[in-house]
């Protein structure tokens, strides 16, 4: 049945933060048809299919043993169309995001959101994922800029959900619901992606020195309070910015209370410095401003290169909790005595703390307590980087304690509608939540 | 089983566009608790609910005869909280827009989407309906801007979806699933919407006599390749010019090709001046440009005065399709001879041709042909007002055409997952359209 189709055995793989996928078989699907022909031959067979399109998950989406690995990668990473009066870019889900941007750019466009693994990954796994990123504080997520998706359903047939239009009511919006359902739904082969023209204004990055974490979360309320709406507004703390010295040469000054990188167009600067006053910081624009961003993006790789051991936490609190929810962060590092550095979406209350452990056991209650911080405060367990095998559990808790079972009876409910065959991505996300709550 | 519940019988209603709206029972919910009670009972009994927020409805979405009509309005209309911080406004569905908007404003804030009835509608309403308005060109429609919302469903459980929070990966989007849809699902009791400081910048808003709708299109499609995202940008034809001097006294120019009018930010008005140049136009700030955005939403309004026999279109298709668009609406004005004034978010490709037609048969037959310019052009039959009863046919016709069959019948299958007694706004919308094309 796969017979014309690309394909290897016996290849074993690991995403960014270690999870291991164990494939039967990979395949590398040139067009729309193979990917057809691929899922029937799952369903036929019911053999899980997993979609790889750059390894980056954080969470185990990836993780399988047995499963069909669909490479998106290889062929399937093509623009198909910018189009630049009905401003969108139609793409292949293997096309990297990078490389996308730069060709947008070019014409004086560009897609917002910006994970940080945005050089690395690909736009079908950051759609899968409704990824975030720096921008997102000011530009959301990738729902809010997905527009439309070709997807190969569980029973083998291809649909088109939405159309490429700001402005749709044709019917239930399914869009939303296939973006950011971590491959458990169907099978994205194409993908219409809003795009916007580059500001027009002059745009100036700060990089502060501060007194603490909880002095930046202060200055993010300050600014939330005074009504300005920044381009990007990050946090690195002292154990971040030592990786980044030490592993990438970036230069930065190891000033204890870590730095807040923050990006504003030009009439919101004079009124940033009047509250940043008392704390050192360098204004930067152009290249010196991208280098900066481009430093803080390579945060995580930075951490990684210290350890293999890395649980990467995503958790976000309402901006008004900050506080609150870095006096449990600390609480919980001087409890287990672990290291635990921090790297934040600080302006949107996105905070990463990452555990360097390797015992695996301790690290994974550590990741479940910090967890619970964002359940307890009125948060969400994960910002932008998914539920995938790793937080099933917790995502079970905070639906159960914040939504009512019965959203986790739909979820399900959905799942079950249009995947009855469970092969796609089986046993992870909102199905495993469910099994776990269930058997309680 | 409602006792306790105010309620009145042998009321009588009409939507604004003169639906009839027949209900057994019309009650006045103070409370969460007493809409459990409403939604039990009407389960029990097997009685369709309808909602009722202002009856600003566009397309049939209350119509009904023996439901109960569940009146948001009179008690369930209160601002629960306004988040300076956390950006965000909590509010009950009653809640009346502008109210929301003026006291958003008094502390520096604004909601974006402003369907033109925004004086008139409830935020449930617009929720339900996901609306759209003159701003959306720039901001988007509801679903942009719908945090979190809470919902008694059909089995009478009452849940929470999504949180006030930007960023959020805890399970499938439901959210966006429940904005939008025209009351099938649920009941709506609370709402929590992003919210965003004013403008700083200085925003002008320049009214332009063009020569032809065809005329404006191509000033539309200039803009978008010169990467200029307008505030809004409106057009309004001689038709409803005369009917707005007419009914409301609006002043203006009586000009065969119709008004734009167009609100950008101060550092594109020179490059906006020089692609108007050959026309005669105005520029407007504050107040006067307050009142030109004030008569463009009353248009529909004018025109209402004009007759009872209105049936408002809301195609949308892609800005690169409008040329093509306005001349297969001239060629349907010369083929029935009718008189189809148009208000028109031109910037975003969302006409709404207005039929003014007695012959209550030919007006369908003309509305259904304009839709299906939509369809064929990779459009929309709706951009912002919805399906309701009366474009269910269309909306089976173009899922079909562009989505697929299997998308209906996905939508249907939610549906009855989350509204097996099927009570919930019955036989419209997504429920409707499956029926519809079941039978061919």
């Amino acid at each position: 049945m796969l017979e014309g189709i690309e394909y290897s055995q016996g290849e074993e793989r690991e995403d960014f933060v270690g999870f291991k996928i164990k494939p039967k078989i990979v395949v590398y699907p040139k067009n729309e048809e193979e990917i057809v022909k691929i899922v029937n031959y799952a369903r036929e067979t019911r053999t899980p299919i997993v979609t790889w399109g750059a390894g980056t998950s954080l969470s185990g989406h990836l993780m399988c043993d047995g499963c069909i690995l669909l490479d998106m990668s290889k062929y399937m990473n093509k623009i198909i169309e910018i189009n630049e009066i009905d401003w969108y870019a139609h793409v292949q889900p293997g096309v990297n995001l990078e490389y996308l941007n730069k060709e947008l750019n070019k014409k004086g466009f560009f897609f917002p959101p910006d994970p940080a693994s945005f050089f690395l990954c690909t736009v079908g796994g950051a759609t899968a994922n409704s990824s975030g990123g720096m921008r997102g504080v000011k530009y959301g997520t990738f729902r809010d800029w997905v527009l439309a998706l070709k997807v190969v359903l569980p029973n083998g047939k291809v649909i088109k959900l939405g159309e490429p239009l700001r402005k749709n009511r044709g019917g239930y919006d399914l869009v939303h619901l296939f973006v950011g359902s971590e491959g458990t739904l169907g099978i994205i082969t194409e993908i219409w992606l809003r795009i916007t023209p580059l500001p027009r204004k002059k745009i100036y990055t700060v990089l502060a020195y501060m007194k603490s974490l909880e002095d930046t979360a202060e200055t993010i309320i300050e600014l939330r309070k005074r009504r300005i709406l920044p381009e990007i507004s990050e946090y690195i703390d002292i154990d971040v910015i030592r990786a980044l010295n030490k592993n990438l040469n970036a230069g930065l000054k190891e000033s204890e209370g870590g730095a807040f990188i923050i990006s504003v167009e030009e009439d919101y600067l004079d009124e940033l410095k009047d509250i940043l006053k008392e704390r050192e910081y360098i204004i930067a624009e152009g290249e010196e401003a991208e280098k900066i961003y481009s430093i803080r993006a390579q945060s995580a790789i930075a951490l990684r290169a210290e350890s293999k051991y890395m649980f990467v936490e995503d958790i976000v609190v309402p901006v008004s909790k900050l506080i609150d929810a870095i006096k449990r962060l600390k609480e919980i590092e001087r409890k287990y005595n672990v290291r635990m550095p921090v790297i934040a979406h600080i302006g949107d209350g996105n905070l990463h703390p990452n555990i360097m452990l390797s015992d695996t056991s301790l690290a994974e209650q550590i990741f479940e307590e910090v967890a619970k911080i964002a359940i307890e405060l009125g948060g969400s367990i994960s910002g932008e980087h998914g539920i995938g095998y790793q937080k099933a559990k917790l995502l079970a808790e905070q639906i159960v304690s914040h939504n009512g079972e019965e959203v986790l009876k739909i979820m399900k409910g959905i799942k079950d509608l249009i995947d009855p065959y469970d092969i796609m991505n089986p046993n992870k996300y909102v199905e495993l939540a469910y099994k776990l709550w269930e058997k309680k």
